[in-house]
């Protein structure tokens, strides 16, 4: 007798239409990045339990990925495969231990989405646009070295939440701090039983576990970001106080696992 | 000290982030829906533990929602109160009672998507139109009775996934069967964690539980659907065998509560 | 010998390819207006050549379309029937005789788009959202009728453009001032000929002329609307330095003509 | 006294709002494409008056753009700068040169759609994904290379259109045929005027003029090509009778003027 089956809803007779495939997910990634300080108090205030502020720094990340799943073959049918996201990332410890927690994060696609919710990542739906680099030269296309500027955006429900821009100038071998490979994320399941709302039924500290991470060129720059006033979103909680550098970098990776750090219920 | 709040991640300080925000929600609807039937055999392979076949009926139903919040206000910031939808049902029973089963449901919004998943609907994002009525006569509008015929579409990752068509004919007082009315989901939420992949932290068959539903004037008439074989997505597995009536109606109702029926752990 | 057929590009050996249909068009659409006053010499400065300014008074007209052709049914496939527009009118004279004249409007639907160059609407494409009125008393859907408030956003490029919002208390039998049914466009089509960049190959003043003009109940109240600063769009510069009434209506008519009042090359 | 600026619809009193913004316009591009063959008496059917068929050969590009103006900035802002696009093109000829026509065209972008239509290029809104390399390896990405694989879609009106995919195998200094480099267009803008729908004030038959012109690095394997039916869609008149090579480059070029081969009233 048969059952149901798939890594996520829905869960069906073959198990190949669940929104989330089942792991390893294979990712690949063109990414900006800027660094900027945020308001110890407010930063500290977006923390679960368990993590405590480690500094003010916090990071923005814009990336396009392209990922598969195990014989998924996805990226030929690219609106499967593709997607555009934009990751907010504070600086926290856990037991002493540096790591890196996400109060915001956008993509524009829903397998991303759903495949994030498992991981504990606080998805939601937005816009990402982010210049493009092309091996020509050419008005319409920045250099990905000396004097190449890029710019990022992120839109959310019809307004413009966020604008970054990085002008490279130099190689370095440093990625941006907050880095996302420490991120530490909260799972959370929500009961919507009458009297239950705020007892979840998931409630975890959970370590993200990536492998076969790979890095390409690292460029570093100049970096500015502006964050935007949005009705319902408290990311403008976190407006930056200073900004810093900026970067532009590939990276690629497998996800098929997570570390429980502490039950939060 | 501060705590994070919220139903649904992202939580934050204030708690007015949310993707999904605290129940109760209120919601309104124009729907269109399509009876018909499906192969038993396969209908009985979609079916959770827990549940058995009641009939080969089925029904699809397209609704265009508003959705708002206790005193959220949503709907005059419209795109963070309108939706489109597209919900298959099965006709099954549980412990001898009948009740609906979604096998597959889609939706535009992200809100819409992060609500359904606490109540076990198996959401993921899809493009619907619905043809609307007008309160003037025109070519470009069916009326709302005898001869008023209406459209409806479901698009996912760019193809065309369902048509239907619902050609008004007489009032009735019967809602079409199977009814969302009576819907039974599993909620579920996977475990990232290696070696748990298909040990997931909720797996629960849950009832849904409305209140204050109202349902306007209800015409029927006869309908058409063509569902359209589609990779990597398992609805053609429930292509109509036959295609009954078609419906159109207006319904609203509030959510904030849901009763489980079983852990399926 | 067979010859290209259409009434726009694509033009194909059937001539059912066109991305506007060959024309009569028929409408009809829920609209929400907002009236406003603008700087005088700013207004001034957007109108043509063969129009002076009349009075400062303008509108905003946000709407939600189904349009078919002949026989074309596209209202069954609503995807290709229906949009959503935001319509700035500024009030104008020609040779004494009080028209509207359109600075800037959005639609979300190429159709609508190629359909609206050919009347000389300077149509983009921008997202917009208006709250819907249901049949069923709901929090989440405002009345018809006194205390209905509806809102409605227009979105460009990701950077919300404009908010306006409607809190009727009344019926009235006066449309919102200036009227689209008195429009005059510009009918444009540039020349990419080196040389030739500004000396258009079309630069009519057009007189639009729709027929079966129905309106249906108008309501009306007190408006509210909020005009934002954009990039690289001049619309700020006819931001609102008072609001008036805010209207509520339908309407319908058919369009398959226009007339042409002068020459501007 | 002011007079209204700008290349295109909108025109405004700076002239920084057109859709379609003064030339000189700047493009850089990744581009798949796929040669096939149709047949011959449906491919004349398209060729408007002047052209005549050359041969069978046909070609669909699909392109990834970002472009700009001159001192414009977009790809800082880059959702008004990137868009994607399909392409067919067809082989004839004009007084015994070869030149490429062009049936079909689909953007996601209305400023490159406006821009197009200057042109003659009969744009129309759709979506396009395309396989995209990346620096790093990774099963989420093909190599440009010997192996590599890419996908290409093309979705209008929420219906798939056209897959495509090329398998790399070589390098080659040739490219595709019929070649963008040729097209020869129609430019056309019609008369809404009653009695007038089929008497268009501009029907041109232009060249199309690029300068600084420059192709990257040609990778050529096997291609294959589906063109689905599509309803008001004539493409599919143009099925592929037989699939040639696939392509992979990167191009970029200036268009600032073309050149008017024959007037078609």
């Amino acid at each position: 007798m048969g059952s149901l089956q798939g890594f996520s809803l829905p869960r069906t007779p073959e198990g190949v239409s669940s929104l989330a495939p089942m792991p390893p997910w294979y990712y690949v990634a063109n990414a900006l990045a800027v660094e900027f300080t945020v308001n110890a108090g407010r930063a500290e205030s977006f923390l679960p339990p368990g993590l405590t502020l480690r500094s003010q720094r916090a990071a923005v990340y814009f990336a396009e990925w392209q990922s598969v799943t195990e014989g998924g073959g996805e990226n030929l049918d690219p609106i499967r495969s593709q997607y555009r996201e934009t990751i907010f990332l504070l600086s926290a410890q856990f037991d002493g231990v540096p790591v890196a927690y996400c109060p915001f994060i956008w993509v524009d696609q829903d397998i991303a989405l759903m495949r994030g919710l498992s991981a504990g990542w606080p998805k939601q739906i937005g816009s990402v646009c982010i210049t493009r680099a092309y091996e020509l030269p050419s008005p319409a296309a920045p250099v990905v070295g000396n004097g190449g500027v890029f710019g990022a955006t992120l839109s959310v429900k019809d307004r413009r939440v966020a604008n970054a821009r990085v002008s490279l100038r130099e190689r370095t071998d440093r990625l941006p701090e907050p880095s996302f490979a420490s991120a530490v994320n909260v799972r959370y399941f929500p009961d919507l039983s009458r009297g239950n709302h705020d007892r979840p039924l998931v409630h975890d500290l959970v370590q993200l576990k990536s492998r076969d991470v790979q890095i390409g060129d690292i460029w570093k720059g100049e970096g500015s970001l502006s964050v935007f006033e949005t009705p319902g979103c408290e990311l403008s909680q976190l407006q930056p106080e200073s900004v810093g550098a900026g970067y532009r970098f590939s990276f690629a990776f497998t996800v098929d696992d997570l570390h429980v750090l502490k039950d939060l219920r």
